[in-house]
């Protein structure tokens, strides 16, 4: 078995790219023990956590597809090559000479929601908090791509990362592609530092590319490699994987950029078991956050108990960051359900309903919170 | 509803200590949307992290009943009362102008390995990835008692943080005690840093007790007041609460010290949904991590395939943290079970076969690691 950068040595099916268990198939069953393991091992942001422009380390959400790679920086090199004037090869410290930019992005898994499905696409089995904000510094993708030299005919550019298994039958490393418009856009950075220290083993260490307003899975980690290809990329996590599919043998479409979202604080406090909320009756401030990778966000609406009130927007910080939302609340006594619902630029809304796809891919169905107030 | 740090109001029963949900019993049924929930949010060390020493942020094991408080260390106070000479009321930079000590501890979550015992208790469904290892800093904790006084009849001090919720349909503050003998050891600290940095918010910022050796249930976050009693404390969390229980109805005992236990770094490469382990054949150095609060490390075992060999272990870095272990094996083709068994000083050894108890406390059972060499 070899786990370098081959193409599939087998033609993986649907099935094989959502699960890595061939045959498994979206259920109404209980959660599995494989599901559970992955929930143990990739975490995500508790939604109190919201209450901050900048997620803190550590609580930003991270998936890992294999194991965290854990290299030796003062060895590592990146190669950049394929379909270019000229080969480059880089250390670290040699990219902490090129310029260097900043940029505050929201990262949201495109399985985020996906164990609210039914029936449940069979994968890690998020619930609704697979997202975070950070800013991100290193050399932007473009300078490099024009120190190496493009030539006419690439289409595509494709990232390799060091972390190495197996996924659907199919040995690999984790690798993804950008068209290269995508690529040459100039907010998308090579980063080795997150809120401005060095990048954690879990975030990519010791580089990693950021997508602005894609779903995580095209910000590959632990970055080795960037070959610039003159036709589509097919690997594994390109496809089958990471695709919009009504069926096994839809071939469905590519999963790109995030679509319009908002969250809420949890008001009041939790019962440990239920994590229902408690609330005293009274004022209270209504908040979180809300992000779209297709347009600046527009509008963020609070429902109580099914009425619809216009939430106070602050100031953009960023164009692929989250923007906070607030509407202060009367609490009266009883039983409460608040929900909240983010319109973009592009007219696109929070569905009230989810949309089913068969890999369990952009849910992005409007929140619920019960509340008590007591 | 109040949720200060009163006594219960009503009576909680062993069941309601268990789940925060009266009635919810062990079960051999599948896991429920409540665990799943707890698993998203609390989160666990991927087992490749046993190759460092210190846990890296992030990835540190992190249990919060309640929410994570997000307090203002600017105005936040610690209080210090009760059977004392003297109350003291003590900002952060009053804090860090006392003398500071740094130790290395081993922190584990009573309930590791909950979600493998069957039937299953339902509650917070560790698999087996609940624990981590880092350098805290802080004023010892009897220096700060020493400045109090403590008076001759006090037999307990409780620590209670401003983590606040309903747990077993009670309101609380998350609060335990210590014997006084335990709080005046040398090592237990009230931390403001962990590994040199600022606590996290999910680690207690801005002050945390950290006791080193017991599970970390006793390692109080977002510290508020530390009062010293003259009568044992029957809060929520001391009992019915992590109690060591062969029934709903069994007093039990309280769950105090960590047993001994190892983990192994699951060698080669993973499958995405398995985690099963794919490794080529020939040298390779088995490694891991083992601790114990009960004394010192005295020997690791590796099993291969049932046979047991013993490892060789690293010097040890600290009293309560754990000591690293390895064993160089020759993979050959075929089908393995690894696994590890550690010893301490008080001839105390992991069980091959899992203890159970109703609350799903102190697992401490032999890791098994399946192994396709190929």
């Amino acid at each position: 078995m070899n786990y370098s950068n081959q193409q599939p040595t087998r033609e993986p099916s649907a099935e094989q790219a959502l699960v890595g268990a061939p045959g498994l198939q979206p259920t109404s069953g209980p959660l599995t023990r494989e599901e559970l393991q992955l929930a143990a091992r990739n975490h995500s942001m508790p939604l109190e956590m919201l209450r901050r422009e900048v997620t803190p380390p550590g609580l930003h959400y991270v998936l890992t597809h294999f194991d965290i790679p854990d290299p030796d920086a003062s060895s590592w090199h990146l190669r950049i090559g394929g379909a270019v004037e000229r080969a480059l090869e880089l250390g670290i410290a040699a990219l902490h000479r090129d310029p260097a930019i900043t940029v505050p992005v929201t990262l949201e898994c495109a399985g985020n929601g996906r164990s609210l499905l039914e029936p449940r696409p069979v994968s890690q089995p998020w619930v609704l908090e697979a997202v975070g904000t950070a800013y991100w510094t290193g050399v932007p993708l473009a300078y490099l791509l024009g120190k190496a030299g493009v030539l006419p005919d690439a289409v595509e550019v494709v990232f390799t990362g060091a972390d190495a298994g197996v996924q659907g039958g199919v040995p690999q490393q984790y690798a993804r592609s950008l068209p290269i418009r995508e690529a040459l856009r100039p907010d998308v950075v090579l980063a080795y530092k997150m809120n401005g220290a060095d990048l954690p083993p879990q975030h990519g260490y010791p580089l990693r590319l950021v997508v602005p307003g894609w779903y995580g899975m095209a910000s590959v980690k632990w970055l080795q490699s960037i070959d610039v290809v003159r036709s589509p990329f097919t690997g594994f996590q390109q496809q089958p994987a990471y695709r919009y599919q009504s069926t096994a043998d839809d071939a469905g479409t590519p999963v790109t950029r995030i679509r319009v979202r908002s969250l809420m604080v949890p008001p009041g406090v939790p019962d440990f078991f239920t994590r229902r909320r408690f609330l005293r009756p009274g004022p209270v401030m209504l908040e979180g956050r809300a992000w779209s990778g297709e347009g600046a966000v527009s509008a963020v609406e609070v429902g109580i108990d099914g009425t619809w009130l216009p939430a106070h927007l602050d100031k953009p910080v960023g164009g692929f960051a989250w923007r906070r939302w607030s509407l202060p609340w009367v609490a009266d006594p009883g039983e409460h359900v608040l929900a909240c619902r983010a319109t973009d630029i592009t007219g696109a809304t929070q569905p009230l309903e989810q949309n089913w796809n068969y890999q369990g891919m952009g849910n992005n169905v409007v929140q619920r919170v019960s509340v008590t107030v007591e």
